[in-house]
């Protein structure tokens, strides 16, 4: 990281001239696709005077997602016009509004509310209709993830499956931060949890953490084979898949019959393998879900608002909480990363660049 | 086949012995699951006396399809209480009827209405209630296999995705039984077909066939990869499958997004094989039919006796035929057994048991 570090004496400043005042911003920026470390550098920029529907947004936090990650590579179906800013999620202040605008004001909490804004960047300046004001009172971390992880939890437990309280939903990869959700918004809705991970030397720490947010069940991969013999455990309606391979053909062999199971990742890389059988005789559904294609066809639904307000009051009554993570600042964007694809699904953290800092 | 011929002398005899006509019959039996040549026996048998609700059908034509051989294989969901005479289909003729049965005559066709009545036999004496008066006007062909292949179908092209008349459906083992109903129920309500087939040495005399049915396009496993990349042949919204393995896989590549692909069968014996993007980007939806539990769920529904008219009608006119076909007399059924296995998906012929010989 050495051959960035000068870059960062002014992280940021700002400077009237006239009426208007100026704002010079850092930002993150690929050229290219490729090998994230290697493509994203950081740019330097003043930012252009407001135009009339615009608004300044200055970042306070935004999450290094999976998916950041992958759209640098190109390998997402996203693909942003080069040159971009990478960062599909982030919460900021609007520190100035265009002639224009009166649904925001200085001073309110803003999340993007479009499939690519760019958030990694200390200032930007955006059309005042892809931003979404969002509470004050809500935990930076929380909040500025909303979108994502969250979002996906609670529609793969509304939509796929109708569930009752006490049915059972089982899921892979279940430590990862969209499993953590499924744990917590299942428990609030008085959902039963399956939880499967790798195992690991600390399996019992991860496994009481789980129980924490409110699992019911957690087993390693190789105790699932045992579920479905063992009659004590509930037979699940729902099954949540993120790794593909074996781990799916083993999450579809506990389902009920007439059961789904909504694929939402393939961290193992293998497609899903189901024989048959499971099809015809036991009337399996199999189902995908990429909360980026809801976000675009529910942009004004009902359902996506009270999915918002759902989710932040579970935020503001601490029922909802960020996974463990990890603040860097832009100026250290490089250890978020290097180490958000190789954690995934092990016992890493979440990182989140800190623009306050 | 020896060693059975001696007992086909009389194949089947009635005599009055006071108010009430004894018919003696012959019947197929099997008393253990197991290779069908080795487990299935010739019975002969003295019809007991029919009772006040029961009716004696003296049966025209029976099908023998892949599910009875698997029933008697041991390998079919269904298990019936051994011993068991095989065959799920079958169209008979009503001979003799109870004092309280009003809802059946002497004459009419029956077909069965229940999951396994054993159909491969001279006379069959029944409750009246598992049993469906058909049309007799229908060739016995068509009528007796109504219940499996064609309602399969129906229900496949009209249950899974909303389909309008232009809109495409691609499926695989297309020349098989089921496979011939679905390029003509396609047909009659304007539905376009891409129809897959393995490659054989009268791979062109196939293609012309399934054409005449109504296919719109033939090609074999080797010409689909090619299909995606022509932009002249327009993507499917509905897969069916009686596959599995590779072929599935290459059936969903075709699909357009938010597509489904409907498994009903695993000629390859081996499971269906999807990547995990296919269910996130492309919002695939992967369903399987088995048309016996729908047949159980659907009894006494409005859209089972639509179905059965609109099938009937359709036979009728001609509009659906059975598939090539061949008879054998109750005294051959080893030549219909070892043959519908092995050539399921092969050029051969649907072979039916023809009890008026």
């Amino acid at each position: 990281m050495k051959q960035v570090k000068g870059l960062f004496i002014n992280v940021f400043k700002t400077y009237q001239s006239g009426s208007h005042r100026f704002i010079s911003s850092k930002k993150l920026v690929f050229h290219e696709f490729g090998e994230p470390v290697k493509v994203v550098n950081v740019v330097e920029e003043e930012l252009p005077k407001v135009m009339s529907t615009e608004v300044v947004v200055k970042m306070l936090v935004a999450p290094v997602n999976p998916a950041d990650i992958n759209t640098i590579q190109g390998v997402y179906p996203i693909k942003p016009t080069l040159p971009a800013v990478p960062g599909f999620e982030g919460v900021g202040e609007v520190v100035e509004v265009g002639s224009d605008v009166s649904s925001l004001a200085v001073g309110d909490h803003v999340i993007p509310d479009t499939q690519h804004l760019g958030t990694w960047r200390n200032y930007g300046k955006f059309n005042h209709d892809v931003l979404m004001k969002v509470p004050k009172d809500i935990a930076l971390t929380e909040i500025s993830g909303i979108t994502s992880n969250p979002c996906t939890a609670y529609r793969m437990l509304k939509d796929y499956n109708s569930l009752s309280p006490g049915d059972v939903v089982i899921q892979n990869g279940a430590n990862s931060a969209c499993g953590q959700n499924v744990i917590q918004i299942a428990r609030h809705w008085g959902l039963k949890t399956i939880n499967i991970v790798r195992n690991r030397d600390d399996i019992d720490k991860l496994k009481s953490y789980l129980k924490s947010l409110g699992a019911d069940y957690v087993f390693t991969e190789e105790e699932l084979r045992n579920i479905s013999r063992d009659a004590s455990i509930p037979k699940p309606k729902l099954a949540l898949n993120c790794v593909g391979g074996n781990s799916a053909t083993n999450l579809l062999r506990t389902l009920v019959s007439k059961g789904v199971m909504v694929t939402y990742g393939g961290m193992s890389r293998e497609p899903v393998q189901i024989p048959t059988s499971a099809f015809i005789f036991k009337d399996i559904t199999l189902r995908g879900h990429w909360m980026t294609r809801w976000q675009k066809e529910n942009k004004e639904s009902a359902e996506r608002k009270s999915m918002m307000n759902e989710l932040t009051e579970m935020m503001r009554t601490g029922k909802l909480a960020a996974p463990a993570h990890k603040f860097v600042t832009l100026k250290n964007f490089q250890e978020a990363l290097m180490n958000t694809m190789s954690i995934q699904g092990k016992s890493g953290v979440k990182y989140y660049i800190d623009f306050r800092q």
